[in-house]
């Protein structure tokens, strides 16, 4: 329980980025938790049918919560719907925010949740394979389920005003980097609520066996984040020429989400490549973006959904075979170990493959129906006179709306 | 133990809202924690002398804490001071904050503490009522004591300067809306450390039912606050036509507030309901105050007062028989379940009656003397020119007296 | 685990006092996380070699944690970095940070960790003598090897520009006290997590001894940081005339320091009577640096050294026989209580002897290396204008640099 709320307490870290996207957050907060109890719990936690869908525990129903808590998993979903809103920021209709909500906290995070951690899902029983697609604390279900939300998002509502105005790309740097700063250290410890908290989870029996687990899986998202935020900044200043803050900051966002998938399964060493390959990945992604025109305000998708899949492809390559039976009880593990790797390999593969099939599928309608009802993104005056003053202040409150111009112009 | 300065952590959030309050804020937790340890704890769960007052454990005597922690009751009357302080911000004498905390700590908390939460307490057990008032954690004992206290407070001090001048309502707003928001989502998930530890306190022998009743709680807490924060934002839009985050943070924690009193003893449909009364309530009851011409700059009183009384009711109504078995055990309920319904309203009623005639009597007591002595408010020169000014800061530091009048007009 | 990030967590807390260290920072926990994991924890906590030095674990090899799990120690390795950072601040080099972060983290912290912490360390078991060097939670481990690294840099480094211009003592105000404020408390409520997870590895057999221990330590931090804080705020008005914030908060740290070395075993009474001459002599420290010309621009020096040399001696005179017997197993306690008084007192004196020593050896090597080098500070230019605009942003990011022009003149 204890865990849940740190976690979920870090997911606000990223709502400092932006002050007029606090209102949204709160709302997305408060609506997933409705949305997750009424039916997203059942379906991703519920009694399976067919391997498809849970199916039972409607609005808590039952009252048995079994070895999932409703908290820590809501706090799963709720960082999915999360991360997404990051791509959205500056632009978006106030109206997009409780419709994706809803779509991803009620069909797309728990679905993919089902098919991923259902030991008897479709994905890990009824395709005859002998492992199962390993995802230790959801590379795949939070971070490449809200990263390509918020990717498909953006794309379809198109970059900010200004923002690659005459084919030129112009930064637009966020109002408080300390905020920033903090707010992404926060992520980091409360990232550990997460990955620990799974632990317990696969090894419910707890004992010295799952004390070792924590312990290692502690270790392994530390190195993974430092050697991935050492990387970016290392990288970008030998571009740029200069130390950025934000570029270490979201570096160590991209190992966190690059370790998410593995952080149990793997070893020490192994961490450290991949949080140098997630460091090494998230500078490229955000590049490809400004190249192909995405305005992603907070580089979410670069770093969740580009990490999420490095994430989820390392256990196919550098899972140990000893942690993943402990965990799961299949004896698979990653090509380097030889064990049966090329089937675990082929089965992140098949796992990944399904999970962005699924999650691109409900992004594409939902942004798609919403863009043709022009619902997707606020008019050009809005937009230029900032969303704070159009739709949540006004005359009523001379005093605030100084302050936000002047933030806008000073400060 | 982990639980309680999560909780108290939380408490900082509101210190967010307003700068000059942190040194008060401050010198509050510190002086608080003083009382508490000599005095206070004791009174309120030490040994009973005839059901009135604990009267053991002084100075933390005998070195055992039996099953209610020292830290976390601390947490509690933390809890009630400074919700207190909130409705006494930026126009109070520096002399009040200590006077007012000794007070809520020394007698007013830990006396209804006693009455409330000690099985043998006159109250509980000395009445010959077959039910036990039924107060989670802390409805009556911390919401209403420190929303009370608070308020009695804010009509005896005045409304600030310029608050309702010429018999018009003017909104004196934050300096600072993002802090508020976070601040507000800190306290959010500090919350579950005080409900969730308290349902271990009710359920000491652990287990898995206790494991059941944490995740009810923690689910209970989370629809009734995002009921109400969704409810007061939808009817303040209604009526202001703008979208605004104050409001939509005011109401969520007036869902908490309300929550707390009963969220071990109901259903999750029953929190939704609690939630959706909270966030009316509490858009009334702000509104009552700006007509009565009560000046409470963090709304506190509206909030914590409001929503604790509205707590401790719904339990007369929705308390489900079980729940109320297996945590205090007693054979009662609220009045839709039918069980002695009507014997369980009535003692909700008493205890509130007995809560909000003893901490009404020790407030206006300790605000009228203080206003007697002249050393309830600042005088008008020091308002004017901002507390730090005249009393924390001087030409002593002249840019940081620039900043703060550079956070007055600009910022 | 829990524990650890917490207080980690709380590290961040000090980040906020000045923006352009967040980068260092953010640095400093990452190579400090790889230094740890290579060596560190293995030359603190490896089987030991001769008394002198653990030698096993490198790159958590063996996979065994025993008792102590590598987060927890590596947040004390990390505390310690972080403290003496705040010593550096505005006027270092960027490369000085990782030096000294790595020079902290391999050779000097863990050496002295291993000295007292070991039980069979020459220190403690090897000269002969009954008792063992008494700190409870880092006192000289963490908060003296910080603090007087951070001194001895600060003395090396020299004042910053304008500090002591003419031989007049210039105050340099922050620039948010809001933040610094909110960082204490935050960092108050993570200290929980260092001294009561501390607790249960002295009692690792858990059970209600354990229980009993770990609230009486928070009882005790409570009370001696309350006491400290509450000190130094009324002597610095007795002779400046106005209640300065920030000496309230340093002050809670200086308390916070001193009771780290004791707090589990001592009773309140000498917590409470630790808290008002770690008050006391953190104003006179700050005072003392201030006469000698010595810039430090956070007093962490002041606060952690000298307060960590204080919580030592505490236990020396205050320690409790029979609490010293139920942690760490040895029949000794302070002066007062007479048993074996001398020779405990005469141990403490001895640890902290090595303690200082070992650590200012290392200290006066790195940054004299540094300085022959012209690596430590900044030259005139870069810290006129700010080490944010020469070394971390530039002409790409116009609006970046405008703010924080505007944050330097106005905000």
């Amino acid at each position: 329980m204890q865990i849940g709320f740190v976690s979920a307490e870090s997911g606000q870290g990223r709502a400092k980025n932006v002050r007029n996207i606090l209102l949204k957050n709160s709302v997305n907060i408060m609506l997933c938790a409705v949305c997750w109890w009424a039916v997203g719990y059942a379906f991703a936690y519920g009694k399976t049918a067919g391997g498809l869908l849970g199916v039972s525990h409607f609005f808590s129903d039952g009252e048995t919560f079994d070895s999932k808590p409703w908290f820590f998993t809501w706090a799963f979903c709720l960082s999915a719907v999360t991360i997404a809103s990051g791509c959205l920021a500056e632009r978006t209709h106030l109206f997009v925010y409780p419709v994706y909500t809803a779509v991803v906290s009620i069909v797309v995070h728990p679905v993919v949740a089902h098919w991923v951690w259902a030991p008897d899902s479709w994905l890990n029983s009824r395709i005859g394979c002998p492992c199962r697609f390993l995802d230790f604390a959801g590379g795949a279900v939070v971070h490449i389920v809200g990263g390509l939300t918020g990717l498909i998002g953006a794309i379809l509502c198109g970059p900010r005003m200004g923002r690659f105005e005459d084919g030129v790309n112009k930064e637009i740097p966020g109002h408080d980097v300390s905020s920033v700063s903090l707010g992404s250290l926060m992520l980091w410890f409360g990232w550990f609520g997460f990955n620990c908290g799974s632990t317990y989870i696969y090894m419910a029996d707890g004992g010295p066996a799952a004390s070792a687990a924590v312990s290692r899986v502690a270790l392994n998202m530390t190195l993974c984040a430092s050697a991935a935020g050492m990387t970016s900044l290392v990288v970008a200043s030998l571009q740029t020429g200069t130390f950025d803050l934000a570029v270490c900051c979201n570096g160590l966002m991209a190992g966190l989400s690059a370790s998410t998938a593995n952080v149990g399964f793997i070893t020490p060493w192994a961490s450290c490549i991949t949080g140098i390959l997630a460091g090494l990945l998230y500078v490229g992604c955000s590049r490809l973006l400004v190249r192909l025109g995405i305005d992603d305000p907070l580089d979410s998708s670069a770093i969740h959904c580009g990490s999420g899949l490095l994430g989820v492809v390392v256990s196919g390559f550098l899972a140990r075979p000893a942690y993943v039976r402990s965990m799961v009880g299949r004896s698979c593990g990653g090509l380097v170990y030889g064990t049966r790797g090329g089937i675990q390999l082929g089965m992140q593969m098949l796992g990944l493959a399904v999970s962005i099939a699924w999650t691109a599928f409900w992004s594409v309608v939902t942004f798609v129906t919403l863009k043709r009802f022009n619902l997707l993104r606020v008019d050009q005056q809005t937009e230029l006179a900032g969303i704070d003053n159009m739709e949540h202040g006004g005359p009523a409150y001379p005093e605030f709306l100084q302050r936000v111009q002047s933030s806008r112009t000073g400060f």
